[in-house]
């Protein structure tokens, strides 16, 4: 366990496993058996995997078919974009277009970034407004100006950094006039906000276990029956020839066990954690006036505070509040320890300075009103420091 | 745990966890922290994996630097296979050719097929001999046909199905006279057999836990420094921007303490299972005179017995012990149901029908000599009720 006295306020870079993940998958440890071995230690892996990959597709609103079980959001968003690319592409040439948006996670990003160095892909990445959600417009233009040309639209679900929500309704409408496959990362929405794969009308779905208070190493890549996917991982054949490797019994155990549990918890753990949000971002604006909310002010993910405090170094201000005990992200990639301003505030039209004062507060299943308290004790000497070690 | 009268002899598809494994493990799963978070518990992640990386290099005789964590096996294949043909053809476009051997697992064979379909990759799979091992004199003879048009060679340390060990010294030898980067699929040689990377001279070397007593979903690819990988997952950057994906602290953690007690144990182990796969095989034969061991008689795995019955089928044979509580394999792929002849001893030489006829017995840690006893009891009446059927 963490010392007693850390406020942990980082839950969109890792929450702590639940219980029943805790549980589910230390059951299945000291078990031994390959889900793909014939004899009797095999079918019963076998029995944990097909029951986990049924408990997953309930909570989800999918088929327990679609499911393809990953090492976690990052293979499964290489899969989908990857997986799609090359699939439409080899069905017709044409389709070389990707459609996306400034703000995706580095596991959309970067692969869309391969796509085009390396295979020829057109990568189209489409703005955002001041709040970081995707202009619709946009889209609609792009995807007018010749949708024959366009391999898929990968648009996230929620945004990791300012917590902001997609408008995937619209992005999945716009798409299915012209027969274009959405795939979605929604790892930061399960469990936050309500995720139904069927309704939403997506054609692929990315999930990550550790997000959701499951294990590390563990993920899920939701898609459509119908939807053709170029694989990514090739061997064994296991997840019906998609993604090939041993399937990691205990961890996808624990996986769907915290999939379950957070989505059944959702409504209740989204009021309580926007409860405690609002309390924050209150108690932050009371110690430092001057400091400003990032992201949509009304559809954003419950558990996310991101805020910039002008005159700050977000790095500084991280360190200052580590020594205090409080540990929260600066929501920036940070490269070689050189840190670079977030893509996503430069996306939503922020300066560099204005990208690199910003801190984000993350709340999650174990969060209190006294990780609150803490914050807000905190904050106004911290600022007060970094802005003057800034000058 | 199995039922006590279970008789595991499918080691070679996955061994037990061992209680040091099992202990590193659990230890970390009610931790919090991403390794690449910058605070307290996020920099006391990092320490694990750094910790656990030092260990693994130890272990294999590489420095830390060089351990590549993946989701196991097939990813390490994977990305040796396609991220040195990637980066090998960027660097000299005539660099198509890949060289590899009749009788690999099929996470090498699959991506070389992808590759081949995919990217324009000439594969050439090198015969072996009777007993499973590759005719080094068709390597020197394909590699001098035209050196410069190499990408990669990859051949397994160890075969997976016949235990065969290959001559990685003749092939380093061959590929250093020009310049050729090797890559080994070393899962089944880890703890089984001694493997030192450096000594080696091989560029890229693939290993898995669940193969020696450590987690599934985990294993590693060990590249030297020199030699670029290009990626195969993209995104945050993680493992110096070869392999992206948060980092699975509690999985690398039992994944270390699996290798080093491997290692550690390695030479005991294999003698101790040498012994019982001795018993094991001399049983048989009493029971079965006709049954004849497949693969190199002397240099095998200690723990790998694969016999030929001639006249039974090796899926009834299975089936048959498996009743009996005595859990083994075909050895053979199993693709949707249909049980197809095994591409290793069909590449030996062997007929269809001899290659339907075998069947895998794999020894491992917790293998003791009343399972060599329950198979010599159960062996001779299951051979005689797998005949009367197949006839």
């Amino acid at each position: 366990m963490n010392d007693a006295r850390t406020v942990y306020l980082d839950h969109a870079a890792t929450t702590p496993m639940t219980d029943v993940a805790v549980e589910a998958m230390t059951a299945h440890l000291r078990e031994v058996g390959n889900a793909s071995s014939l004899h009797a230690s095999g079918r019963r892996a076998r029995r944990v995997i097909e029951e986990s990959r049924e408990t997953v597709a309930q909570a989800l609103g999918c088929r327990p078919g679609e499911v393809v079980f990953t090492s976690g959001g990052t293979e499964a968003d290489n899969l989908a974009v990857k997986g799609l690319f090359w699939s439409r592409r080899d069905g017709d040439p044409r389709r070389t277009r990707v459609l996306s948006t400034a703000v995706e996670h580095h596991a959309v990003l970067d692969p869309l970034e391969w796509l085009a160095e390396h295979e020829g892909a057109e990568v189209e990445m489409l703005p955002v407004d001041h709040d970081g959600r995707l202009r619709v417009d946009a889209l609609r233009a792009a995807v007018e100006r010749d949708p024959a040309s366009v391999a898929l639209i990968t648009v996230m679900w929620a945004n990791n950094e300012v917590g902001t929500l997609q408008p995937i309704d619209e992005v999945v409408a716009i798409a299915a006039e012209h027969g274009i496959p959405v795939h979605t990362d929604a790892v930061q929405a399960v469990g936050a906000t309500p995720v139904d794969f069927a309704a939403s009308g997506v054609d692929a779905l990315s999930l990550s276990g550790h997000k959701v208070g499951g294990p590390q190493g563990v993920g899920a890549l939701v898609v459509r029956r119908e939807v053709e996917l170029t694989p990514q991982l090739h061997g064994g054949g296991q997840e019906r020839d998609v993604r090939s490797g041993t399937l990691d019994v205990p961890a996808i155990a624990g996986f769907a066990a915290a999939v379950e549990l957070a989505v059944k918890q959702q409504a209740d753990h989204a009021a309580r954690l926007a409860g405690l949000r609002d309390e924050l971002v209150a108690a932050v604006r009371r110690a430092v006036p001057d400091a400003v909310l990032n992201g949509d002010p009304v559809d954003r993910l419950p558990g996310n505070v991101h805020l910039s405090f002008p005159g700050c170094e977000g790095d500084s201000l991280l360190m200052l509040l580590d020594a205090r005990g409080i540990e929260c992200s600066t929501g920036s990639a940070c490269s070689a320890g050189v840190p670079q301003p977030s893509h996503v505030l430069l996306g939503m039209g922020r300066s560099s300075d204005e990208a690199r004062s910003s801190l984000r507060f993350s709340l999650g299943h174990t969060s209190t009103a006294a990780d609150v308290a803490a914050v807000a004790e905190a904050i106004g000497p911290c600022v007060e420091r970094a802005r003057a070690a800034h000058v």
